[in-house]
């Protein structure tokens, strides 16, 4: 099955301190085991990522690693969920070498640190084509208290943290041109692509407030749309309140087809939801030091809406579909 | 994040059905649900496969399907799990068109209603390279009771199920010439490369009896290899105890080389274990309609050692690793 066990080895050496948890067994099994929480509802979310289509060939080893771990405690964070542990399948390339993996392991377990998760498993292969990673990510809700995606209720105000299109900006830069260049802002736009943040504290926080709630990978207006088609409502968000950061705004401007590109961009891992009580959202972010900001409203009927300042629709083209 | 939304959606419609458990909550959210079962721990496993490294390109895409299914599944048979669900991390290539994926929906309907199990979420994303996919099987057994590779003692027989060398047998063939050619029993051999059975029966019949356990995946040697490192012990396997299938017989001969091949071939996913009782093994077997065969023995010391019929030490150049 393999054809560099040399590199295997060494992957399990480097792999093996990653895995703390009882349950991970050292990674010397088939499978791990998941210690039941009594009154805690399992969470497990699935993410994969492509070089090339989720990260680029030269990000460094270390944010691809933090990048692909994040993006699935994103997840959990946006269900309000408690991370526990991940698994990891990872498809190597030929031209991956021991520099590379140790920069990889490292990355993780900085992360792992950061957000008290451990590995439990997973699985390494070749592959002739680019390096793909798939995590999966476990966490504990209290029982019956997972935010959905379905919930929103006409009436409910629709929220976000952090800002918005910081992510798609750092994209563009970095498929434009060369890295030395660049000023601080737009550092900042790449790092944000990078390494997002997982909302975590927000997510457990908004537990009992949100009535649905999603991270934001596909871009702002198709992940509400996503809300909007699943709780059966429609909603509208008004693009003038699309927080952007000075960052982003310093390098894209306010006209109205940098709003758009900012409402369309992805991988930004923020969180978007409804939630009825405006105070009670705020009284959580600050809690949990975010910012979050009012961007639109709930009502009856269907479909997602971007709003002008004269309150006319904005048309949209894209749409982003990404989990089934 | 996707360039081709129309096949995204149509990977929702199909893929949406499979999804009837439920906390799969119809797929329609970032994350699943896993119903607690108070008594049972949960058990978790994760294995990728890669086109042109697992399977090849022009494998049937249900027989893809079910193949990546199954050998998650047997993973769980190795620890004596029940299965519960799973959830799939798809990398598709541009030339995967709606046939492909309509036939890959059907091989995975049909295998779940065959193994009981329910399709619990997951992601797709594009991929410019080969077509990879990650399975993360969920199953359960009686709390503290999973069967571990860790647990060969001293004195314990070595058993497999079923035939082993067939999936390299049938590999080998698909690898070498046109298909069309082949009598019944190269035909075997490839069915057996390209679709697993996992030893579910077995498996769960085998708690309590079994010692330490694993599915042959990196090849019975290399295998029974990774038992005897984390129990700490030494195997030794009687070349000529190895059960090898009419069919392989046929086609390749009774020669240590051809043994030699058996015993290193991956994919086959049998189980592969150690046991104190010869007897309650052969009555587990019986009991689960599947052939059982001992085929050497356990003691203290360290290693796995191969040995022809005057017990003389084979040399085994080739071992695989897989899992970390």
């Amino acid at each position: 099955m393999c054809d560099r066990p040399s590199e295997f080895e060494l992957i399990a050496r480097l792999f093996a301190p990653l895995a703390a948890a009882p349950g991970a067994l050292g990674l010397t099994d088939d499978a791990a085991v998941l210690p039941a929480r009594p009154g805690c509802d399992t969470v497990v979310t699935v993410d994969a990522l492509v070089e090339g289509v989720h990260f680029l060939k030269d990000d460094p080893p270390d944010t691809i690693a933090r990048k692909a771990l994040r993006v699935n405690l994103s997840d959990l964070a946006a269900k309000g969920a408690e991370p526990a542990g991940y698994f990891l399948a990872l498809s190597l390339p030929a031209h991956i070498g021991t520099d590379w993996l140790e920069e990889f392991a490292r990355g993780l377990a900085e992360d792992q640190n950061r957000f008290s998760v451990s590995l439990m498993g997973g699985d390494t292969t070749s592959t002739p084509g680019p390096l793909t990673l798939a995590v999966t990510a476990v966490g504990y809700t209290p029982e019956g208290r997972m935010i959905r995606r379905a919930g929103a209720q006409p009436g409910d105000h629709v929220f976000v943290s952090g800002s918005i299109g910081d992510a798609g900006g750092g994209l563009a830069v970095l498929t434009q041109g060369a890295i030395e260049t660049y000023p601080e802002a737009v550092r900042h736009l790449i790092d944000r692509y990078r390494l997002p943040t997982p909302r975590l504290e927000l997510g457990r926080a908004l537990r009992g407030i949100a009535s649905a709630m999603l991270d934001v990978s596909d871009g702002l207006v198709a992940d509400l749309g996503h809300i909007a088609e699943v709780s059966a409502v429609h909603v509208a968000i008004e693009a003038a309140r699309i927080p952007r950061s000075d960052a982003l705004r310093e390098r894209a401007g306010d006209g109205t087809e940098a709003v758009l590109r900012a409402a369309t961009a992805g991988d930004d891992y923020e969180l978007a939801f409804t939630a009825a009580s405006e105070v009670a959202v705020m009284e959580s972010a600050a809690a949990a030091g975010i910012k979050v900001s009012r961007i639109g409203a709930v009502s009856h009927g269907q479909g997602i809406a971007l709003l002008d300042a004269n309150g006319g629709e904005i048309a949209v083209a894209r749409a982003g579909f990404r989990h089934f």
